[in-house]
């Protein structure tokens, strides 16, 4: 149980980069890049040298690290230092951080001179349950996210919980409402499992268990025709929230955290226009509203949420679709809703979450 | 005799664009781009609109000419519009124009919201012999050439030879030196066709020889780790003496000019170090340099020619790699020569340019 087979490459558990040493002393590649943000380049290149061994023979391109720098200045600027460093066709690329990192390291690669080899070792736990799988990379243009990107694959990926040690609680908690989704939608035991767990001592048999259902799903469906949008369980409600939090808040929601609100207001919405039933719309939002930090949807942001929602890229003629439970652990995609039950899933979640507040 | 097929896509010649208005008409697409620059967009969109009849919903994306506009800004300009126009996953760009147009259509395309349909119509002779075939897209950075781009399929190539009424002759002759190229690598009996030939009447036969040709090399090897390399004969001098001449001469080579020049000398490789015979060196010789313009080849830019050859992204640990003629019709890969033999050729170039001047 240490390796997962997706498409054309191996997702490595706990292997503590055995695999890589090989990999990089087969000489195959001539040179080695590592791509890391400036928290990852002082948290966690360490360790990933460390286990490395005596092999160092690698340079480093360190960019900022945040969302906000997951733009195409970054990129361009990395394909530079590429040039600059004369890497050919045969160089590695491995990318050492969290999503960010994976995301637009893995663009920068399957684009350089049309494309070199790269690694992903993901030090979020967001990125090793959610980014480590899939085949997507992407950057944001003009803040819209992902605008531009590729399906393209690592040659490999590795998982190591080590790297963990030094996440703040609250990335954990923000990669930890992708496995609850992933429970969610396909697998009622594991959360039921998650329910008993404590979110700051993931398991890595919960980690393998979410990587093992996401690549379950996009092996299915490589470029996102069908059953692969279970995954935005969540996510069209959520991702307003996200964008709406980072224009208007002080300290804007973490991606999970708003994942988190919408996972409650979709089941709402689950319960309204699927078989989702009310035990286990209360379910849901009993478990995830006393794991996440409180928040209010403002009346005043439900115009602003639902035109976020119209230009979400996932979209198709305008129509806002969703994806929705039928129970814990069964998902039904292509939903519509009209605008008016969604303004009231919203209000749903305010309503509940105070109740709970005052329990 | 009116259909290629490529990897996972047609080619399709003569056919009036008959089989676009059905794809257009089939509704699968939300919404239809054409991609021109400012000279197609006025030579050839007539024709264009002229062939798809009745048919005409779709928004013109227009870019500024030539291959200094190949680039980043270009593509973040195109990106941005089309998020401006709201396309969706579900449209489709139609890019109509030379190899810079189907390039860098081809690029943004594949890479817009992680990739959306395209469909190419080459209107250069270079980009319907060469360009239409084996889904390199790319861009420039820096005036590095294709340092930025992917592997990646349109849904369907349309050669139209109408297109080519109005392009300049020089252009044509640029496209030629591919056409030349193809018989000298893989077909003698198309090279001697083509010798007796001219290049102001191309007849369609021999564009759809040259697209058969390429297809085939490149449907064998798609990702240029082996016998691709034989469409690089001629190009590694070639591109040199491309680059030295942008940068250098008032009025430029264009790339087949470049190429032809190039060809003659790996010619002279061809002879020195592989099997093709001195009676066969002075065949492509004459036949170049009577159907080229002169040129000559500085002695004091070897230097510099020799380090662009040493940067040129084919090359793997700084080795110098060479596609050399064994015969008329057939070519091995991976020749490697040294820089005397390179300078030798190079002057080998100007001496019987100079003999045949003299005539
Ligand atoms: N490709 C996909 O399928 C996919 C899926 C989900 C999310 N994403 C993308 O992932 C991104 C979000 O991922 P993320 O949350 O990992 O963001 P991130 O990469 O910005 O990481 C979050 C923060 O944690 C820091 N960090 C990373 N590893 C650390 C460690 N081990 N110790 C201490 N700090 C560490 C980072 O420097 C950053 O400040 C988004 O851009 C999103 O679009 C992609
Ligand atoms: N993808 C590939 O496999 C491949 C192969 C070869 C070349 N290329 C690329 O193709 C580009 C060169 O192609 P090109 O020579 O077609 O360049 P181009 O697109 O710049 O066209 C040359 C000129 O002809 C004009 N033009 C185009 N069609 C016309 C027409 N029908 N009538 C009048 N004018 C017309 C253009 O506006 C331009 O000014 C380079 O960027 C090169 O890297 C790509
Ligand atoms: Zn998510
Ligand atoms: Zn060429």
């Amino acid at each position: 149980m240490n390796k997962i087979d997706s498409a054309g490459h191996s997702i490595h558990f706990e292997t503590q980069l055995a695999p890589l040493t090989d990999i990089i002393k087969s000489g195959k590649y001539s040179k080695i890049f590592v791509f890391a943000d400036g928290n990852t380049s002082q948290l966690c290149l360490p360790l990933f040298q460390e286990l490395l061994g005596d092999f160092q023979a690698f340079d480093l391109i360190e960019t900022d690290p945040g969302e906000e720098n997951k733009n195409i200045d970054f990129c361009i600027g990395i394909w530079k230092t590429l040039l600059d460093f004369e890497a050919d066709r045969k160089c590695l690329m491995i990318n050492l951080g969290g999503g960010v990192i994976t995301d637009m390291g893995g663009f920068v690669a399957s684009t350089y001179k049309r494309g070199i080899d790269f690694i992903n070792i993901p030090t979020t736990l967001l990125a090793q349950v959610d980014a480590s799988v899939g085949g997507k990379t992407g950057i944001d243009i003009d803040n819209v996210k992902n605008m531009v990107g590729a399906f393209t694959l690592p040659q490999a990926v590795f998982i190591e919980s080590g790297f963990l040690k030094t996440l703040p609680k609250r990335e954990l908690l923000s990669g930890f409402a992708e496995m609850i989704k992933h429970g969610l939608i396909v697998d009622q035991d594991y959360y039921k499992m998650l329910k008993k767990s404590d979110y700051k001592k993931i398991s890595s048999d919960a980690i393998y268990r979410s990587v093992e259902i996401k690549n379950k799903v996009v092996t299915e469906d490589p470029h996102e025709k069908g059953i692969r949008k279970i995954l935005n369980y969540g996510h069209t409600i959520g991702h307003a929230v996200e964008t709406y939090s980072l224009i208007h808040d002080k300290n804007p929601l973490t991606h999970g955290e708003a994942i988190a609100i919408g996972m409650v207001c979709e089941a709402y919405l689950s319960s309204n226009n699927n078989n989702l039933s009310h035990d286990e719309l209360i379910d849901i939002s009993n478990y995830i509203l006393t794991t996440y930090p409180k928040y209010t949807i403002k009346e005043d942001s439900f115009t602003d949420l639902l035109a976020f929602m119209k230009s979400d890229k996932k979209n198709e003629n305008g129509q806002i679709m969703f994806s929705l439970l039928s129970s814990i652990g069964t998902c039904s995609i292509n939903c519509s809703v009209t605008e008016n039950e969604i303004k009231e899933s919203l209000s749903y979640y305010n309503i509940i979450n105070k109740n709970i507040a005052n329990d």
